[in-house]
């Protein structure tokens, strides 16, 4: 009974499935990791912008098992990169009639955390990314944060490179 | 000079940009966290959404400081979820001209990482998420996964929800 009661507790919530299994299901996801497809075969070109840009660093590289008698290259099934403590995969769209990734004007936008706002930016633009948001300051900077920049990277992908503002501005839940 | 080596050594790469200065900036980014911008003021409902499919928690909240006489809730700027030992974070759109996140269709799917991937979608699917793609085993699965299945959220984002094939299948890089 005791037993019981701790399955139910914690962070467990009642989900409105009117199913009592599902109720209790206790899952534990151990990693997140953003996938970003790219137009094929440029997964590799990808891989070595994330690498000068954002000082990524490669983890692991699964290929796809056909190569296309055209092809140089096998295409990229899922790269692993080590991205400032995350891991981000990195593939090549196999199917043409699919879209690569692109996060401009959706809504969702990669947010980078770093002291030095200005030459994170600097490097980015240096490896390729284009400026899409001049750096802003202070209330500006919007979503707790002192100063934030945002790149938008060739494959598509908005990165925000920000500095947290003050602990104290955020409300705890 | 043995110092200099290795300032310029590690994951420094040339930037291609023929400034001398910028191939050296070394930038460390402390973290990665995916910004999620869902259409006012639905963030409230996508945080709950995340508690009961995912088991995010809320590290804190920041709030609009400007409330419009006909919202019953300040909107949020920015929330920050713990999920799967990264950070995510989500807003209120506080521009309606803007697009919410959406990465149907874009390339851009979050992978989530368990060992029980069917418990993992009936929970989310109890919770409000949309199947996108029955579990795939095998080779099917793509992408060094031995099993994975996706879900569409409420708001717009795709979820692969999957398990780790045998590191023996990645090829070192």
């Amino acid at each position: 009974m005791a037993q019981q009661e701790v399955t139910n507790g914690g962070s467990e919530k009642k989900t409105g499935g009117g199913n009592d299994i599902m109720e209790v299901i206790e899952v534990k996801f151990t990693a997140l990791k953003p996938q970003l497809a790219v137009e094929a075969p440029k997964a590799n070109e990808a891989i070595l912008f994330y690498k000068a840009a954002f000082g990524a660093e490669e983890l692991g590289r699964t290929l796809h098992p056909k190569r296309k008698a055209d092809q140089e290259h096998p295409l990229i099934l899922s790269a692993q990169l080590s991205l400032a403590g995350s891991t981000i995969l990195v593939s090549d769209l196999a199917d043409p009639s699919e879209t690569p990734a692109k996060t401009e004007g959706t809504g969702l936008v990669f947010y980078l955390e770093t002291d030095d706002v200005a030459s994170a930016i600097n490097k980015a633009v240096g490896a390729g990314a284009v400026v899409v948001s001049e750096i802003a300051e202070g209330e500006g900077a919007g979503c707790g944060l002192s100063r934030v920049g945002k790149v938008k990277d060739p494959y598509g992908v908005v990165w925000a490179i920000g500095t947290p503002a003050a602990k104290a501005a955020v409300v705890e839940a």
